[in-house]
């Protein structure tokens, strides 16, 4: 996707700069106090460290300061907060739903965000500690505390009434309905509950058949689910079903992008947050990179050896190793798609582990089509140009068609069996196909060759 | 990730097949009833043709059969549709919001699309044929028409009842205020609505600064506007600003995960719908994936032409034939890790087209970094290896280093350099990555061979 940033957020972010260059202080309050925080996070996306600073310290409304930050990459919240005193971090984490405070404590060095949650009052360091006690990644580390819960026994007009008292609450859109151990019982929508006869009991009109999840449940599993089924909202339970949290679709958005990225970035063996590239250092990132590298330095010097192996035929016919790249690279690029395909096919439920036969035999058919037509042209073209040697244009055409049968077969089995033995595919697949193609590939090539030019 | 499939939905995959085996129909019927239609989708993906028309046939409830319809990927949606008339498809299509109908008509062949539209009602037909004029991908393809849309002179209590009589909407978060022309003037969430004094009119209380996107938008565009700004649902109007619809962010959820996935398989230069992957044949698959590969093709046939060029000084020193792999190898896959960080970038936003110098030096640093890394290392190896040529270690180590510097470099210019020009660098930075970094790599090599080797 040609990805065209918004023009009007182009215009506003030039505004912004020309604001904070003539130090126009009031005007540039005034103008963030008015954009969205996720705009504001956007624009300061592409300022100077120094810039989003001062842009920041002008913010002046508590709420907006804490939006603009849950709405930021979590260097830059880091670097946003550093000039702000403990005693001012706080009212601001006390803004957030127990999410984004989450979030936020996350993204600052440990020891200060210690003392930070020292600084809050007793409910809510409680709070935040029990959210912190999620691991990562799982339903308890991004779901909200911010949910309407009511006992079963209250009336549908109770209920409305406490629905207009819970004014801190985001969105509203369904009511849970618990019992006295705040066990999960049912979920009434707030339009079933306007609808509802209002002296009947929530237990009367409630669905029972609610889906929730568990506190450890998987983020992704937690995407999936949402996604799958179209559900805005769902509960999240702990081990004695009392309801604890809800996952709201917008933080699964967030989940299902990052995910995505990641699932790419892991299959090219880079570092797998988006966020790194801009935070990291260039040696860090070198580091990250190095062993995905390996494996194809590895296969290069396995190559290396094979090739010296065959020194004396190629010094008689150095037209064999003008060769070599070609053949190893259409291998390399087809094994690359073939193991795209099924990588993603995996990750996305489209391709049914159970059904490996058919997705192996589709890959190597459309490998084996593809070599077909490139070692029809190899071949002409190598026949044309190296006339005086005999077979060579059949050899090396009959190379790549078989190479590249060959390279789409490795690269559709592996990720299976990978998956069979729970390997992540998308990270394991790209340097084992690497490797393995550049030598296989020549081992195949040189043992045509050998075969039909009697070297 | 690794993506376990569910073990219940394992389980009851098995049952239904179980059933289906024992023609046990009656049973098979209710379990299929009990379901919910995207579990039925999700097993159906793993059936074979038959089985799934067979197990489809046997669901009775008509809201049922059409949900089933709206969850299954295109191709299986045209299967299962095969064998039912016309004139059963109809009703199917009534009980279906506009989006949902319009996507089940555009999987079928376009002659039966057109006799189904036919046998609609008049309003109906209509309905559909404006939905089906609007251009894929965009605003006005993927919105629905379930909403209430409310005239602003009503009062709340007016407001409130009719939301009560809006049975046929699925979901009511929000009601939209419209003028006496349709146009879109304002916004309540339920909830509001719930709280408001009832004698106020709807002007009186409603949010006037709503965000709404045109029919014509890009459906990317709106799913990017969903997520950064955490909405629930966003009101489409056409070019006289009349409410024609609402895009809810389950949609949006749709269209993140596919575009994702489009973006990975492009990256590849495969076929980019995942569909199509069950779908088509493998000729046809072999014919969408040929192009890309024609350039890896090219790139091997200039790397064969510049080594037949050095024949004389690679006869004599086969130890730098052996080398070859190696280098390209290395310089392709840094070059892939470059592009895939800048390409993804790009796309996420992350990575601001204007702070390109900053970009491209951090990916150079990288790869220099790395090279130096592995030009030791195979330095080191080379000279062990062949200590009888001198200098060779240190020309295959210098190479190396310089040839993934380079690759860096070109990998992340190149996404910038198409952005710049509109052109999609998810689709093109692959191939002329793959072109340009064997002939690069070989030039370079062989350069530096020639002025430390004296051949």
């Amino acid at each position: 996707m040609v990805n065209e940033r918004d023009p009007r957020l182009l215009r506003v972010e030039d505004m912004v700069r020309r604001l904070l260059r003539h130090k126009a202080d009031a005007n540039l309050s005034n103008a963030l106090e008015k954009m969205h925080a996720a705009e504001v996070a956007q624009i300061f996306q592409h300022f100077l460290p120094e810039e989003r600073q001062e842009a920041f310290s002008l913010v002046r409304n508590r709420e907006h300061r804490a939006s603009i930050l849950t709405e930021s990459d979590s260097h830059i919240v880091r670097e946003l907060l550093e000039p702000v005193p403990n005693e001012d971090v706080v009212p601001l984490i006390k803004e957030l739903d127990s999410d984004d405070a989450r979030y936020i404590l996350e993204t600052l060095p440990d020891e200060r965000s210690q003392e930070i949650v020292a600084l809050l009052d007793a409910p809510e360091t409680e709070a935040i500690q029990d959210m912190m006690a999620y691991l990562p990644e799982t339903a308890g580390a991004i779901m909200t505390d911010s949910y309407v819960a009511l006992p079963e026994e209250l009336t549908v007009n109770e209920a409305i009434s406490q629905v207009r008292k819970a004014s801190e609450v985001d969105y509203i859109f369904y009511v849970y309905v618990i019992d006295s151990n705040g066990c999960l019982r049912g979920v009434i929508s707030l339009r079933q509950l306007l609808l509802a006869d209002p002296s009947k009991t929530l237990s009367e009109i409630m669905i029972t058949n609610v889906w929730s999840e568990s506190v450890h449940a998987d983020q992704e599993h937690v995407a999936r689910v949402v996604s799958r089924y179209n559900i805005l909202a769902i509960p999240v339970v702990d081990d004695d079903n009392v309801l604890v949290g809800i996952i709201t679709v917008d933080d699964v958005l967030d989940v299902i992008r990052e995910e995505a990225t990641e699932d790419i970035l892991k299959m090219a063996g880079t570092h797998s947050y988006q966020d790194e590239v801009t935070s990291l250092s260039a040696r860090r990132l070198a580091w990250i990179r190095l062993p995905w590298l390996f494996f194809s330095w590895l296969g290069g010097i396995l190559a290396a050896q094979l090739i010296y192996q065959y020194s004396d035929q190629l010094s008689k016919i150095v037209a064999l190793a003008a060769f070599m790249p070609v053949i190893i690279g259409m291998a390399g690029n087809v094994g690359t798609q073939s193991a795209t395909i099924v990588v993603r096919g995996l990750a996305t439920g489209r391709i049914d582990p159970k059904s490996w036969l058919r997705v192996i035999s589709k890959e190597v058919t459309v490998g084996t089509l593809l070599g077909i037509c490139y070692g029809l042209l190899l071949g002409l073209l190598a026949t044309y140009q190296f006339a005086s040697v005999a077979w060579l244009g059949f050899v090396v055409g009959l190379a790549i068609c078989v190479v590249m049968m060959f390279s789409a077969l490795l690269a559709s089995v592996l990720p299976l069996v990978l998956h069979r033995f729970r390997v992540d595919p998308a990270v394991a697949t790209g340097p084992f196909v690497t490797t393995g193609v550049d030598v296989l590939g020549l081992l195949i090539y040189f043992n045509i060759a050998r075969l039909f030019l009697f070297i």
